[in-house]
């Protein structure tokens, strides 16, 4: 008889419903490129992060509050926003101190599914602050969903590689029957000593860098631990947590 | 500017409808056990399977045409029927020259999903008649879908080994911008020489095996060719074709 907890993999928004988000702590997975902005936006000192649903509610509630509005549709800033989704952009000098309010195509789109669906804990996940996640999934000795944001929910790659870096990394722990994270793993290890050679055939590269030239936000969203805070959702924002 | 025609992967039921099917061949695929049993059917001689969505319905079907009404529920007999889901329970003396009548949990269930939202032709996909399969898709000429059954939604491993099966064999012709089907070769190529091995690993594995000691099942279910015949939804039946 075990007492791990359980982890499970997601790979898709259309696929989160087939899980028990009420005892987990969910990951939410965009590393192209919403939670590695999220990651970046924090680690260089913003206040917090507001997800949300809407172009026109983050207008709203950046005004309120003075907060930078910013967010994407399809890749690029979304029109009637002055600010996208470049992890890049949010640099120390650009959002210290300040509160980003932050509205993507797939990933802030996930986090209010999860929210929806009573998940326990919702925390941010992406290579720039993969340790920080591993160690708070680590210390929780809760339940764990890694849930990919994919794209327009289609499974993606770098979302799965992402989910497999966090089981290799704390797989022992858990007690893992569950074929989506045994694939994640099992890609994740082929393809973890070039990740940016491996990310020049995936779908969503093309979309990023030959269509919109952002090679250097690819680099950065694959780079572990560069950004490393752990952002976990609390009353409608995202914070850094540190984890005991 | 490229005339090949398009390949994608849909690794759940729950994401089928992401794919425009009303052009395109659907390869339903359900190896652990649905497809193969279809393949072993039609290859000893049966005259047709036809795939329906219920137990009562099986037995009606079967009834009025002097069929044989079979099908499984999580894994087992179905209730209220004589006959499984076991591809090696339709030998020739048994199948020979009759109507199977099928009912299944996860793949006779894509199949009417795919034909409900119109898919141009729809082929029935298994490691015994991969290579049937493959010279069929060459043949058409036309976008092809792989619809992976999995268990009750869930991504499974084993419908993805299959499609990746396809895709190696014939990816030349084929245009594919897709990650599912990029991880699905990478899977299938990793583990190609010792599927037996690997699917000890699966969770669908666990249920067949553990708890219904269906070992032989699974090693049918995972050799290449070994009823290679090509099942092509007509008419409400699965028939043998001859690929032209």
């Amino acid at each position: 008889m075990s007492s791990k907890p359980t982890l499970h993999t997601s790979l898709s928004p259309a696929l989160l419903h087939l899980y028990d988000l009420s005892n987990s702590v969910v990951v939410i997975i965009d590393v192209f490129r919403a939670t590695s902005t999220i990651s970046s936006a924090l680690y260089n000192g913003a206040k917090c992060v507001i997800p949300v649903d809407s172009v026109p509610k983050a207008i709203e509630i950046s005004r309120n509050i003075d907060g930078i509005a910013a967010g994407e549709r399809d890749g690029q800033i979304a029109e009637g926003l002055a600010h996208g989704n470049s992890p890049l952009e949010y640099n120390r000098e650009f959002i210290g101190g300040r509160t980003l309010v932050l509205t993507t195509t797939n990933g802030t789109r996930l986090l209010h599914m999860a929210l929806e669906r009573g998940a326990d804990t919702i925390v941010s996940g992406s290579f720039p602050n993969l340790s920080a996640v591993c160690e708070f999934l680590l210390a929780q000795n809760k339940n764990v969903v890694l849930g990919c944001a994919g794209w327009k929910d289609r499974f993606n790659l770098e979302d799965t590689l992402f989910a497999g870096a966090v089981i290799t990394r704390i797989k022992k722990h858990f007690e893992i029957h569950c074929d989506s994270s045994l694939m994640a793993e099992a890609m994740y290890n082929k393809h973890k000593n070039n990740l940016m050679g491996f990310a020049t055939k995936l779908t969503h590269y093309h979309r990023l860098v030959e269509r919109f030239g952002l090679i250097d936000d690819i680099k950065f969203c694959l780079t572990e631990d560069g950004a490393n805070v752990l952002p976990v959702y609390r009353e409608g924002r995202l914070v850094v947590e540190t984890v005991k």
